[in-house]
Formats: structure tokens, C-alpha cells, sequence
């Protein structure tokens, strides 16, 4: 299958997250997609293509516009308010008994915009964050365009992004933006299975009462893990997008067995639905040696998820999401794909 | 006027609080309340007397029993988590698309009750709050045993914790204590000014929707300064609530002139409003030289407040609040009260 990649996301790069009580360095860093695209070439995947551009309409029909101007203009309001040594964090959020009330103010739009005080707007965000998009977006013209697959190899990540939501190191949603320009173009049902260790709560918001998209997630329980609010088993998504949604959540210290488990119930909801393209949030933090998850899945236990998902013999767009263990990314990441194009 | 205090203060003393994109020392500091006792025994202000215990009903009578759960055991579960060798803050918030689930975890349950990142708890929170809840009802003690007014000088301050919020430094809302524990005395109608710089949000949101209690605020517009999400003109109360709450946001670089103004039209409300017991939510960080505050009052327009605040002719309870120029603090504060006794 081709890789779409761009240098582009070298300009998201923070500098610290707030996790443990101080300002860690941010792990989603840009070695993480070096790593991949390494190992993409060293086991031959498939060409790795540019990014094309689509323009702001496919983020428009996932994002709010009201977010997407912020998220353009963040960092320049901040760096004039501030200066630019220090990165854009957030210090309040719209939590209950508050408003939904917009300020005016740089640092009270960012608490507005923001789940979290992990992901740093920098002086590269936006340019970072589209060129992801547009990655994702280019994987998803390959699929339609006739290829049985293709891989989005961006980042900054998405799944954590809503409609009108940063956090969890995502900006703008990638997996829901290529499902929904898949739909635009009139693919009539599109399945999304996100395999990162975090729930995808950013996806599952977009298309919570939606029936033309399905939502399977496989990930640490929310009850113990980021991102803490989302993600639990009785979602199943509203309105018309009732039965829509499957969470499968599993605790701190899951093995393959009952990893395997889930992805299987997951895949069999997916065949249930029918979907005319899967798109794969495709996170590879279920590692046993990732240094911010908890799941105990070996670098010999990633094919076997490729393989499966191979068995769902569906055109499929992989795009990249979480995997902070540097070194087995590229490994643990072609594990899936080549298993997938080999299964 | 006697005012209540307790060297139990000291026991909060964060290290960091996130704001503008790093972890500041955190502003409210034990010096704080030093300096405005120094100043209360120069200026002779009356006798200091130590604070009463009250239990924990009065505190269960405002806020929710699994916050005060979680407040009173959060640093020993951080603790045994990260270590003491950091303040315990959250990463996560429970914004809109996210579910108002408790999580498990306890990073995830601080997040859960927490509105920012700013609000360290640490070894001594649970011990320094619910002093500083004592402290402020003690003074309501006095003043309903006859005293025409008494000043609570406790730290952390109050007004921005809501029933099961924490944020703004706060964590006990100890003017809302106070005010419920005169209510539960029998005392029919009770008024808080909150003279903060900051809109007091707690203490807004705990009696939003009762007439039993009046809340004014005079405070730095939300659009522009925290807590951004809370204090608009357009907030009245709600329910049997409605028309029992006023703000009187003011713009950044607000003078004397037109904060005068504001606390005028304020305290006539408060005269429409005809309350048994004044409870004052006493900030200064109003004051023209406060580091992390835009307006621009002089040291000697403070006892201007107090003398407007005397003309109410009513039974006051001044409970301590905001203030960061340390040095200027107790002459601040004091002019306040001073005036207030002068008057
Ligand atoms: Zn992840
Ligand atoms: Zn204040």
C-alpha cells in the first residue's frame, strides 16, 4: 500500500505537557513519524506519496468554523499577549456550572477551545494540523480512487479532536475528516475502528448521532485512563446514530488474549454494519513498553491485529493516531500493515 | 471588629500554578495572609481570636459529599500514585461531549473536580481549607452573637469553588459557608458582595437559584480575565433564584470613578434587597499595583469602600479573598476594614 507523508509535521513540536503535576516534555514528538516512515522503507510497504491539498471545505464539514478560526490564529494572538518563548497552554476550562461563553481574550479562548493542558499550540500548529489532515484526506482519495488500502502516516494525531475540541495532542479529527469526505463523495457507509490504548472520544462526539458512520473503539477504560470521560461500554451513540457506537473497554495490564477478544467483537460489529470503507485509527500505544499506556500487547502481537482486519476484506484507510515508545513505533506500527496487505 | 485567624494556613503552600504556558510559583502564598495580620495588630484593629470548630455539617451544607470525600483524601491517593515530590493538578477536564462521569483514577477524579489548573493540592490542602472554612465561620458566629461586624483572615480563599469544584486557588467556598450557616441559624435573608477583582463563580453557581441568598459582584469583565466562563450582566439567577443575583463586570483598567460607580449601584440592590446579615467576599487585588489583576484602585480608595460598605448599616461578615501585591495587602485590606468601622 502507498504511505502519504509529509515534513510538514516537524512544525508541531511542543514543549511541555502538563501530566504527573509538572510540564513533561511532550511525548507526541516528531521522531515518532521519522521512525515509521524509516521502517516503511526499509520493508518496502509501497511508495510513499506527497499530500495533496483539499482545501479548507473537508475540514469545515467535520470542525466548527468558529474553531478552526482560532486554531489558525492562536498562535499569533498568544505570542502578542505573551511572546513566543513559551508555548500555548491553557489555565481554565468550561466545566459545569460555567458558561459556553467564548472570551475574548487569547487565554480564555484556549480554555474554551481545549479538554486538556497536554496539547501546546505552537508556532507551527496550524500548518502541522492541516498538512496531517490533508494527509489523511489524500489516503482516503487513494481508497476511493480504487487502492484496497492506504496509509496516512501524520501527525499531529486526530482522534482526541471534536468539532470544536483540542486536546490528547490532537487538533484537527484526521480518521473523522476522511470519513466524512468519504461520505461527501458518496460512499454510502463508512466504519471507523480506532485500536489506539486511548478511546477516540473526539470521533465518537462527531458522529455520535450519526447512522452513515459506525464508531468501534478498542482502549483502556476510561474509568482508569485519558482521556477519562468517554469511552465507556454503555455508549452506543444517539438519535439516529442509536446502536451506532461500540466502546470496548479493557482494564490496565491487558494481554493478547483478551485484546484479541475485543478486536474480534469489534470486527464482527463491523461486518454487521457493512461498511463500503473502514478507516483505521491506527494508535500503537497498546505496546507493553509504551511509556505513558498500560496494555501488554507484544512487537509479535501487531500482525495479528493487521491480519484480522485483513479478514474484514474491506477497502481500509489506515491513519496514524498515539505510540510514544519511539523505538518499536516503526516495528509495532508496519506490524498492522504489512500484515494487513499480506493477509 | 475582631478577626479570626489560624496559623493552619501555612499548611497550603503549592508550588506551581499553570499560567501563561509554564508552571508559575503559585500567587496566593502564605505571606499573604502574614502581612495582612501584621497590619491588622498595627492598625489595631481589635482583638484576634482563634476559630471555632463546627464540624463538618456546615461544610456537607454547601458543598457535595463526594467532593468533600475526595478533597480530604486526594493528596494521600496522589501520593501513592506519583510521589509527594510534586503538588497534585489535574490534565483533563469534563468539557462539553464529555460525560460527567467520576472516573476511578485519581488523576482523573482531580480533573473530574477541578475547573483549572492553577489549584495545587498538596499535603496540607485538606487541613488549610477546612481551617480557612473555621476561620470564615467563626466570624459569622460573632456577628450573629451580636458583634455589628468581624473579619475571617483565612487562606486558601473561597469564591471560586463551587458545590464540587475546585479552581482559582479555592476549595471550600468559605463566604457560601458562612452565608448557608447563618441561613441554618434562622437568619432569614443574607447578601455576599464580592469585591474581588475575579468574578466570585462558586459562590454565584451555589446560590444560583435561591432567593434566600443575594450575590452581587463587582469584577474584571470574563470576556477579558478569568474566570472567563461565569459573571456576565446578563446572569440574574435562575428558578425561584431569578433577579437575586447581580454583576457588574468592568473593563480592564477600571479607576476609581467607575468602580465607585458600580459598588454604588451594587450596595443599592443590596439596600432593595433588605438582608438580615452582609456577607462581604473581601478581595484586593483590585489594587493598581496587583501582578496578576488590570485594575487600577489606589491605596487610598480603599476606605472609600469600606465607608460605602458602612452607610448599608448592616450586621457585615468580612471573609478574606484575592490579593497578590503582597506588600501593600494588609494596608489594602485594613483600609477597608478601618474605613468600614470609621464609617
Ligand atoms: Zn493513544
Ligand atoms: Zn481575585
Amino acid at each position: 500500500m502507498k504511505t502519504v507523508y509529509s515534513e510538514n509535521h516537524h512544525r508541531q513540536h511542543g514543549r511541555g505537557e502538563l501530566t504527573d503535576g509538572y510540564l513533561m516534555p511532550v511525548v507526541e514528538k516528531p521522531e515518532r513519524a521519522e521512525m515509521i516512515l524509516a521502517r516503511v522503507k526499509a520493508e518496502g510497504l509501497g511508495e510513499v506519496v506527497a499530500p495533496h491539498d483539499f482545501g479548507r471545505e473537508p475540514l469545515a464539514a467535520v470542525h466548527d468554523a468558529g474553531y478552526l478560526d482560532f486554531l489558525e490564529n492562536a498562535w499569533d494572538a498568544w505570542e502578542a499577549e505573551h511572546g513566543g518563548e513559551r508555548d500555548a497552554l491553557p489555565l481554565i476550562w468550561p466545566v459545569r456550572t460555567l458558561r459556553q461563553a467564548r472570551p475574548e481574550n487569547i487565554d480564555g479562548k484556549i480554555g474554551y477551545y481545549a479538554m486538556d493542558a497536554g496539547t501546546p499550540i505552537t508556532a507551527g500548529t496550524w500548518q502541522a494540523a492541516t498538512t496531517s489532515a490533508k494527509v489523511s484526506l489524500t489516503a482516503a482519495s487513494l481508497v476511493h480512487a480504487g487502492a484496497p488500502s492506504a496509509f496516512a502516516l501524520g501527525r499531529p494525531p486526530g482522534h482526541h479532536a471534536a468539532a470544536d475540541l483540542l486536546g490528547g495532542y490532537c487538533f484537527l479529527n484526521n480518521a473523522a475528516i476522511a470519513a466524512q469526505w468519504l461520505r461527501d463523495q458518496g460512499v454510502p457507509r463508512v466504519a471507523i475502528l480506532d485500536v489506539d490504548y486511548h478511546h477516540g472520544n473526539g470521533t465518537q462526539a462527531i458522529f455520535d448521532d450519526r447512522a452513515d458512520v459506525f464508531f468501534a473503539s478498542i482502549h483502556a477504560d476510561p474509568r482508569q485512563e485519558f482521556p477519562y470521560f468517554l469511552g465507556h461500554a454503555d455508549e452506543t451513540g444517539s438519535g439516529a446514530g442509536e446502536g451506532h457506537t461500540a466502546n470496548f473497554p479493557l482494564p490496565w495490564g491487558t494481554e493478547w488474549p483478551a485484546y484479541a477478544e475485543a478486536l474480534d467483537a469489534a470486527c464482527r460489529r463491523i461486518e454487521d454494519y457493512g461498511p463500503d470503507v473502514l478507516v483505521v485509527s491506527l494508535g500503537v500505544d497498546t505496546f507493553e513498553r509504551d511509556p505513558i499506556s498500560r496494555f501488554r500487547l507484544s512487537s509479535g502481537e501487531f500482525p495479528r491485529i493487521g491480519a484480522r482486519l485483513a479478514g474484514l476484506k474491506r477497502p481500509t484507510v489506515f491513519v496514524m493516531e498515539g505510540g510514544y515508545a519511539v523505538e518499536e513505533i516503526g516495528v509495532n506500527a508496519l506490524g498492522v500493515l504489512a500484515a494487513f496487505e499480506g493477509g
